[in-house]
């Protein structure tokens, strides 16, 4: 069974020996709990590099005061299984302290980019995204990390941040991976109760209408949005917390389709936020 | 004569060469105008490395509105010589552009070290030379990097930032050096008219009396700070910006001098602000 590493030098050491070797190194950060899209992350990474590092980290930072960090759900063991299975080399699993020390104060943000969106209602998560990102690059030096596509909006912070900081590295996003049925994979998905999981379907219903629209001409992204917007009302369960079109890149919100642009939701089944999105490409 | 390489890209292509080669790199940050201080770090950085990057960049993040950014002294020319004397591998000289795109929107701080002495007057001041460095560190990747102790606070700020956020460098402090008359050297002495050079003098004059009644026993924070107020007071070209006691590590106010502590002190002559410290160490 792979082994889980707790301590930052640890892994410090290991990624010395890879690259003295010239290996190329993948990495996966993850907050555990890993599901099909993770999965995903992790059989790219293996095809693309020599050696992949998952991380499994659930980062305090990135969840604010009246956020699910506590009952977030967490299964170790069987994230070890995931990671084996799919050909992982070393997964990091370092308690919060070790990552951050009490006297820890230094912060990374993308100031631009974190405002509207999911920084809209959550003021701090990017930055502990970013800060977390920018401990576990230098931990694990990768050539290339691999996130998903389902949170769009912290691939393009990723992107911009990995930009505008110059870190040696490659950002690459995967593909959002569902269930049969169309729900986006997520952690969170075992939250809800059987009734919130089929009324969650709504949300990529009413992403693929949009997008039927759009591939038929429309290019006003207010009457767009008011399309998702009748759509998911017309589900008892759900409740609106964004639906924004922007540009894929700065996320810069837009009034007509013009260039590529991201649709982004996000959707409170029940008590559980959920989030889905397409990018939509014109030729 | 050494060249100014201006390319972000230029500068990763030769320090990668150097890295295949085995070979460690040393980085001495500067805003140019180099002076005996700077030629100091780099004559250290030549001694313990294999090869020398110093960049010469007045970075506009770290100055406020209000400041000196535009009449701050530049003269590369001479920069290149005290550089290429001295031994230096690689001169980085970018463009503000090529620093910071447009759309440039990410930043690094460290919190608490950054509120009180230089930090309580010049708020952007810090972020911004955390962020300069990030985007230094990543770009030439040295295996340690070289600063003055003149800028206290920044040496402690870029410390915790790598302990923090855990760059895989070494951050390398070295000792004031000053004018034969005990003047600070620092770019910002050429402000001064002659009357106000001699005026500068108050500010080592005053730490020196401080540190020679610590050296007495003295343990009394309040009262030492009395004393280094009342001789700078004593010179009437010299206006006080301010002047602490604080724990050498954290940068926290201390009321008692129970551990190594630096005593730094911000003095504007005439319209030239001057910064000068020294530490104390308990045997």
């Amino acid at each position: 069974m792979i082994n889980a590493v707790h301590k930052i030098e640890e892994v410090k050491k290991q990624v010395n020996e890879w690259k003295k070797q010239n290996l190329k190194v993948g990495l996966v950060p993850t907050m555990g709990y890993l599901h099909e899209g993770h999965k995903s992350l992790i059989d790219r990474a293996v095809k693309e590099n020599d050696k992949v590092v998952v991380s499994v980290f659930l980062n305090p930072l990135q969840f604010g005061e009246n956020e699910d960090l506590d009952k977030y759900p967490r299964d170790l063991e069987r994230d070890l299984e995931v990671c084996e299975k799919a050909g992982a080399n070393l997964v990091f699993n370092p308690e919060v302290l070790e990552m951050y020390p009490e006297s820890s104060c230094s912060y990374v943000n993308v100031e631009n980019l974190t405002k509207g969106l999911c920084g809209a209602k959550r003021p701090v998560h990017f930055r502990g995204v970013c800060t977390v990102l920018t401990k576990l690059f230098h931990i694990v030096s990768p050539d290339k990390a691999y996130f998903g596509e389902k949170d769009a909006q912290q691939l393009a912070v990723v992107k911009k941040m990995v930009k505008d900081l110059n870190f040696n590295l490659e950002i690459v996003g995967c593909p959002i991976i569902r269930e049969e049925d169309g729900l986006a994979k997520s952690s969170r998905n075992i939250y809800l109760s059987k009734e919130e999981r089929k009324a969650a379907l709504i949300l990529n219903k009413s992403l693929k209408k949009a997008n039927s629209l759009m591939e038929n001409g429309e290019r006003n992204a207010a009457k767009l949005k008011e399309i998702i917007e009748n759509e998911i009302n017309s589900e008892t369960l759900a409740k609106i917390d964004y639906i924004e079109i922007v540009d894929s890149e700065n996320l810069e919100k837009l009034d007509k389709i013009e260039k590529t642009v991201l649709v982004a939701i996000a959707v409170y089944i029940g008590k559980t936020r959920l989030i889905d999105n397409f990018t939509f490409k014109l030729n």
